[in-house]
């Protein structure tokens, strides 16, 4: 089988499938033109990529299902991010002769399986030779006035945050020691429903990726807020119970992985917060609140600072 | 200066400067959020990707500002041969020590040149370390009933090529010893004027990025026709002159890089394409002529075919 061959068995293939079990046509047309071409949309579009390097982003023995659904889930969380409703997107890859059929066979399986339950198309991409290299493009939708943006927050705004923090960056520094924290670090759960949810509860939101500490700053810098994050509020992930307390802390707020929303609303918001949690079954935490100047700290129960640094995870470190 | 600072200044800064320069609107929102926003198009999008990597599509010593331009020239030029108006880009890189200040300022200022030509911004992507990798994403818009789809192709329309071919082709195979061939292959023209004046003229295009022979293929099967392509009638680059006759054909048929666009239209447009050649300064040739009948033909002027295979590049072998 040639390379071509493999690309249509494994992708384009699944993708033709994928819009007859969708039943939608948001492409118009999809793989094997210059050009995919999506309908009109009278929503702002919104548009990320991210890249994943064998070496940095994941090892030569990840599981290729889990790697499929990983790349397509750090992407599909940046339109969690802004509120947005996944569309469809595209998938560049480089392939070594590592990614065999069987690979490729997984890999497809992981990537198709999340984007069905989205209902995001895979609409075009390149594939090359070399070293393993994925790089993704989503597009999504959302009315202009509802996107969450980085640069919304204001004075008085809580901090809240999704989920549980921390197991992902557990399973970074202890693989194999605990199969919920690998699962959480390989299996992320992007929080598309609850991105969209928050339109017009929430302005502002990021999602958790390079460590709570880091990603908070970039919500600092773009609001021009300073910040005040409360220890004790901060949902720790239960596979952090068996660590010291400083490791748990700095796992939950340094650690990266993730993929959970940190996003402000303003207070008078909180019931409909409290609300929204039970319906969509997932913890809303209120971890701190946004303030005009520009600290940044962290207090523990008796409100006293903590020496932490807000600094996230650096890829070029 | 930290990685995140290099990214800013010779990329989301100029991206900033562009917008200003551009004096548009069409990201609501650029780089520096979890995604881009763009504005509502009545239009079709149309979307395509491209993955550069080192080794495979540029050598180590490639001049950065020639890459920046290449990079994106190749992502325009699908645009290009959808009949598409260029609207923004995403751009995602793997960048390692051998990228220093000076390769990326002219990398930068490759990329920027060409974007603002086409006044296509720049509202996004990704960056992290490795061997250098580039991935582009480009949007662009096209009225649906206009595009330049693969599968538009009649029996009976004819088959014509934009500009000059095989200069890419010998500036691949004899590196240095032209420099007008280097050009070429370095500083490819993407043909988007082309393409959306092909609109209602054209309706079925693609460009020639693996060899003509090879990327005719793809209109071959989509449209489920065959062809018949008129060797003397092939505009070859004058630089091929010096080649014996074989290697010409070979070079202009089978050589990859030349990024021109290969279009058909119906015989009644004929007049209508020498008129656009003129307006637009480009040589446009009418090579050959579209069969109901599945033949895969090269005629020389006798009309006794020539024995080439219609195969292009093949990234995999």
């Amino acid at each position: 089988m040639s390379e071509f061959d493999r690309i249509r068995r494994f992708f384009a293939e699944p993708a033709e499938a994928q819009r007859k079990r969708l039943g939608r046509a948001a492409a118009w047309l999809g793989i094997g033109d210059d050009c995919a071409l999506l309908e009109p949309s009278a929503q702002a579009l919104a548009i990320s990529s991210d890249m994943l390097l064998l070496g940095r982003h994941f090892h030569a023995d990840v599981d290729p299902e889990s790697l499929g659904h990983k790349a397509l889930a750090v992407n599909l969380s940046d339109l969690a991010a802004m509120g947005a409703e996944p569309i469809a997107f595209m998938l560049s890859m480089a392939l070594d002769r590592d990614q065999d059929d069987r690979w490729l066979s997984a890999f497809s399986r992981g990537l198709f399986s999340l984007a069905d339950s989205h209902r995001c198309e895979l609409i075009g991409g390149d594939t090359t030779a070399g070293p393993l290299c994925l790089s993704l493009t989503v597009i999504g939708q959302v009315p202009q006035a509802f996107a969450l943006r980085r640069d919304a927050a204001e004075p008085g705004d809580q901090l809240w945050v999704s989920g549980r923090l921390g197991a992902a960056a557990f399973a970074l520094k202890y693989p194999g020691r605990c199969e919920q924290a690998d699962e959480c670090l390989n299996w992320p759960v992007p929080r598309v429903e609850l991105g969209m949810a928050l339109r017009g509860i929430s302005q502002c939101a990021l999602d958790l990726s390079d460590g709570l500490l880091g990603d908070v700053v970039h919500i600092l810098e773009r609001s021009r807020l300073g910040v005040m994050i409360f220890a004790d509020r901060l949902p720790l992930h239960p596979v952090l119970e068996a660590c010291p307390e400083d490791e748990r802390l700095a796992l939950a707020l340094q650690g990266g992985d993730d993929y959970e929303l940190l996003f402000t609303a303003r207070p008078q918001a909180q019931a409909q917060i409290h609300e929204l949690a039970k319906k969509l079954d997932l913890e809303l935490s209120c971890i701190g609140e946004m303030t005009a100047d520009h600290r940044r700290e962290i207090l523990d129960a008796r409100g006293i600072p903590l020496a932490m640094p807000f600094r996230g995870y650096d890829h070029f470190a």
